[in-house]
């Protein structure tokens, strides 16, 4: 028996479309010179409504940079116009110059845009503890603000790349028409993650704010919070979700939240793929726990296992090290009743070697480790990659 | 101001005396044909007396070797005649065969030494998963017994080794004559620690099992507990205390502690430095904490941030990843007060940006992060290293 455990959402994803595919967007990004290497740095997302209303999550870090704090406050009241975000520079670990640096920012796309300096949210990513260049992302502001198209989304999501190699977009659109689409950043670092990971979501579905909401903590909750790349937490991390209304139809709430699920699971996907220096994607999917929380628990304590992580990477089925990970939760289980399986193959079976581990294939990206506690009804899914030569040289050369 | 968080213990530890240091052992290390290799890989430790007191710590991890099953309840009594370790093979996760093969090899070494087979305590060390070959471990223990020396310690080290380096060996003897003496391995993968660290402690101070117990957990909990080289906990960890009162002398509970707690802290030293592929020796202490345990969570936060490790590798004093770590904690602090030190340099004072990071040298092996929570009286240090091109390459291309 192969147990299937891979995301298989219902609804298809779209990978060209981004946030300008809902209708009632626009974007733009650009290089202002924020990064030395005259690469895109700048991204603005406007909603034009009729509605403006939105949702947020941010890192959990108590450390969080000043962007995350001005934006939280903005996204409080349920009503945001636009999101401006900058790759090149995190703003963090800057102190009040840095809060006033987000405030300046804001200000700059509300005048351009002629709303409200809170109903801007602002998001930076890069090196912590360096002050933004302001003279060049204010005038790259008033550019951005010139340039905003209905088919902007590509060159926003390619602006806010750092560390990333490809930049990552997703849409779904309804049979009837309305629709949801998303651009994210981050390359590794993801826990919900350092170094950040950006995302923007847009929607034309009409949702209002308290709903919208929900929907997201419940799509973050099974997505991005499940992708933990490298055990480490970012101090600018933020999701930030946009409802336009312009489709004028509003979808049941259930069905809201599943497109909003897809689309977030394919970011998630996209950012796990092009997680720094990694050989492997790793589901680690752990079922027949007592709760979801003990499934999560035991998920998340392989997938921030050194040695789990370099075994797979040397392509190395090794067992004992899920079960060593295991063994330090606190999750209900009997150790002697305990399966583990590796891309199929049972290689330990009731708390005794399985089939032999010269079965297991781990030569292509996908890995997927399955552990069965037999001792409940609830499952969860964490993903991770492996630990690499090439994940090392970006963290010890590349500062964050 | 360089803060001062090296430890310093008051007693001078040698690193020529081991096991036999004290009164009343023998040990013997030979090559029994476990490892492949043809290395050494059979050890025993014997208590002649007077007395037979001992006292041991073991894994946390609920996953746990059949040696250390064994072990635990033979050490129950307080009472151990003798030792008996291999390398070559960890004897976990090999369900019910395996506690039997654990049971045997000490019913040979009582056979051998004529006393009662609980008096016997096993430890095993390598690769988890796989039989032990009985035969040749048998054989061995025979020959084991035969060749026993008040000489043997050194023996015993080196038999105990898998991806050591070095083998470590500790004692420390008193003005009045009485004197502790240990032996250690473990290459990494301590946290406690995977693919198992090992250590037999002898004293001939009269000290009676309870005094050992209270003095054994007083030890290893600011020695061993605080190494975390890579946060993975082992399935196998032993720290087992023998005392043989050969000296006839009964030092105050302090005196006995502080010498035992100076031989672990310098074998935990030894293992640091021997970790698996590793390029620094990291201490992390945060002071002015509320409690010790808020002290203890910070830095082990910090100690386990793959991210804060690859900097340490790319010698940079990058402390935005120490502060990001700190912030996924829940001890007691204001962000805006902290203050970080690299190397007795003061990069980040009060929440805001501090000296200029390229004033810290980080080129030697040694490197000191101090944290301060400004926010009470309390401090703790743990140990870790950097993760480096190595760490990967040993161990995902060595199986434990």
């Amino acid at each position: 028996m192969n147990p299937q455990t891979t995301p298989a959402p219902e609804l298809t994803v779209e990978r060209s479309g981004s946030v300008t595919t809902p209708k009632g967007f626009r974007a733009i990004g650009l290089a202002a010179g924020i990064k030395d290497s005259g690469h895109a740095d700048l991204a603005l997302v406007v909603n034009d409504g009729p509605l403006q209303d939105a949702a947020a999550v941010f890192t959990s870090n108590r450390i969080f940079a000043a962007p995350v704090q001005w934006s939280r406050d903005a996204t409080a009241d349920g009503v945001l116009k636009a999101v401006v975000l900058n790759s090149g520079g995190a703003n963090a670990c800057t102190g009040k110059d840095g809060l006033t640096d987000s405030a300046m920012t804001a200000a700059r796309v509300a005048t351009g845009l002629d709303c409200g300096v809170v109903d801007v949210a602002v998001c930076s990513t890069g090196l912590i503890g360096m002050r933004l260049p302001m003279e060049e992302l204010l005038a790259g502001v008033d550019l951005a603000v010139e340039q905003l198209s209905p088919q902007g989304g590509p060159d926003a999501a390619a602006a806010i790349m750092t560390t990333d190699t490809v930049r990552k977009m997703a849409s779904w659109t309804s049979p009837q028409g309305w629709s949801v689409g998303g651009i994210a950043k981050g390359a590794g670092m993801l826990a919900p993650a350092l170094a950040t990971m950006l995302v923007v979501l847009t929607t034309d579905a009409d949702v209002k704010p308290l709903a919208l909401d929900k929907a997201l903590r419940e799509a973050t909750r099974v997505s991005f919070d499940r992708v933990d790349s490298d055990g480490c937490q970012s101090t600018n991390d933020s999701v930030i979700l946009l409802s336009s209304g312009a489709s004028g139809q509003a979808p049941l709430p259930d069905e809201f939240t599943a497109a909003l699920t897809a689309v977030c699971t394919d970011l998630a996907m996209q950012l796990l793929a092009d997680a720094e220096g990694s050989a492997h994607d790793i589901s680690i999917t752990v079922r027949h726990a007592a709760t979801e929380a003990d499934a999560l628990e035991v998920a998340r304590s392989i997938a921030r296992n050194n040695l789990f992580k370099c075994a797979v990477f040397g392509n190395d089925p090794n067992w004992g090290r899920v079960l060593a990970a295991a063994g330090t939760t606190g999750a209900a289980f009997e150790p002697e009743r305990l399966d583990v399986w590796f891309n199929g193959v049972c290689v330990y079976r009731q708390g005794a070697i399985g089939e032999d581990r010269s079965r297991v294939d781990l030569s292509g990206r996908a890995v997927e480790v399955v552990v069965d506690l037999n001792h409940g009804e609830h499952q969860a899914t964490v993903w991770t990659n492996d630990l690499t030569y090439d994940y090392i040289k970006e963290n010890a050369e590349y500062s964050s």
